[in-house]
């Protein structure tokens, strides 16, 4: 399939996984955002998914991919998996596989015009981000497209703009770090057993249990996201999710019940599952 | 949205609604059919879709999104539906709202060569069909391409090889009444409570209970598909999908227990689904 579509398919792949504690998927809502809205923000993220296949820069694609995905009343559904997967279709349009280089040359390629298309994404759909560094205040992201002046009086790229943006959101880290954790991710789905929605979760609880998911410390605090790994770490140790299943769907609900949302751990899964259904790697 | 972008959400709102008696749905697998075929189905359907939104005759359009569809390893996931949605997608294409006399001016406007294209649709994948009447065995769909001589001789348009299949095929019955239980599933969508999921379930209900599914009559016999009817109808008269939800959760596990898939009744659903998203008479 083309690379967009793939994209798609892993926007749906990855919200039908379960359990994957905290987040929506096939068996959970979250207050307000549902099931629904993911399978109405994977189809409205269509277009833009379809420019970068299409060779489209990053921003314009990523832009236009967020405006679809806001279609719908859930408000942020996929704005982080989006942010890994638009770069990740460019880098994989040519059709001969996908390697961590080509993601790389993708993002270190992006320009000062890109940028300004991500900050411009912000105008479709509130994300959750913490407080910018006081040198970034007039680059902080909520403030939309209002910040393009000084973004490109700065003249940052959108490469320059994640390379500031860790330590703190690890979607930007993967940018900067050559999308080490989202191709450890699609090579954990090969390995996997079972249906694919089967290894999806046992790759999301992987992911969770070895770094603290870096959108609940965000919203919560440093402790209460390493309190989250370290739940997930023992699950995932013990292999709970074959030998004791009823133990991670507790954790599943008990984090949905507290509101602690590991989104941006459903977005590296999201990115492992494109690259493995690029490679052909895993079966549907 | 454009058309074909709600029919591909409306594929995928089907599957999702629960609980869908005797189907996959969000909560329930069959045995090697399961959600993620579904998902990839409708992925892989797009590109017939587009086509048909893009003003291709409804023949190509459906052989090209059948053997998208067919590229997983699930079998038959959405072929009724998309033999109800390519012509509905057609219909709607002009953005000036969907009507039932669009609907018919479609479905009667198709050609011998039409009917070419849905003969070569079952090259893809095997579907569940029932013998045809002695007249019609040169043209038993299971033949594929190889009946396509016969019908060329026979000078059947799609229209009327559609015309032939009812009694028997309540897909074909939706071609030749002007999909007249699919816009009244519209209707009941838009009349219905709560989210979109909920009023799915609710539909499919309704729609199994005014009529025994065909799928089920071809496969178990009309006394089963009676059955079905008649407890899906007992449960729907007493609201029983608000007043005592674990009736209809056995119902579903009990169809699926027994391997007795009302697929016809899902196919409606989804066109019901395509129908009230393309009027913008239900929100997500």
């Amino acid at each position: 399939m083309r690379p967009d579509r793939n994209a798609e398919l892993a926007l749906l792949l990855e919200v039908a996984g379960t359990p994957k504690p905290g987040n929506v998927d096939r068996h959970r809502d979250l207050e307000d955002l549902r099931f629904e809205h993911f399978l109405a923000g994977a189809v409205g993220a269509r277009d833009g998914l379809e420019m970068a296949a299409d060779s489209a820069e990053v921003g314009p694609a990523f832009e236009r991919a967020v405006e679809g995905m806001a279609e719908q009343d859930g408000g942020n559904t996929q704005f982080g998996a989006l942010l890994l997967l638009v770069p990740l279709v460019r880098a994989a349009r040519g059709g001969a596989g996908l390697t961590r280089s080509d993601a790389e040359a993708v993002v270190e390629g992006t320009t000062v015009a890109d940028a300004a298309e991500f900050y411009r994404a912000f105008d479709h759909v509130d994300v959750f981000v913490g407080d910018p560094p006081a040198d970034m205040e007039p680059l902080d992201v909520r403030r939309g497209s209002d910040a393009i002046p000084a973004l490109e009086e700065r003249g940052l790229t959108l490469y320059d703009v994640m390379d500031r943006s860790v330590p703190g959101d690890d979607v930007a880290r993967e940018w900067v770090r050559g999308f080490e954790r989202s191709f450890a991710a699609a090579d954990r789905l090969a390995d996997a057993d079972g249906p694919i929605l089967e290894r999806a979760a046992a790759v999301f609880l992987s992911l969770l249990a070895e770094r603290p998911d870096t959108l609940v410390a965000a919203r919560h605090g440093e402790d209460v996201a390493v309190e989250v790994t370290d739940r997930a770490a023992t699950l995932h140790e013990r292999g709970a999710l074959e030998t004791d299943r009823p133990a991670v769907e507790a954790f599943a609900d008990d984090l949905v019940d507290r509101g602690i949302n590991p989104g941006t751990t459903a977005d590296l899964t999201a990115a492992g599952l494109f690259i493995a259904l690029e490679r052909e790697s895993v079966e549907i």
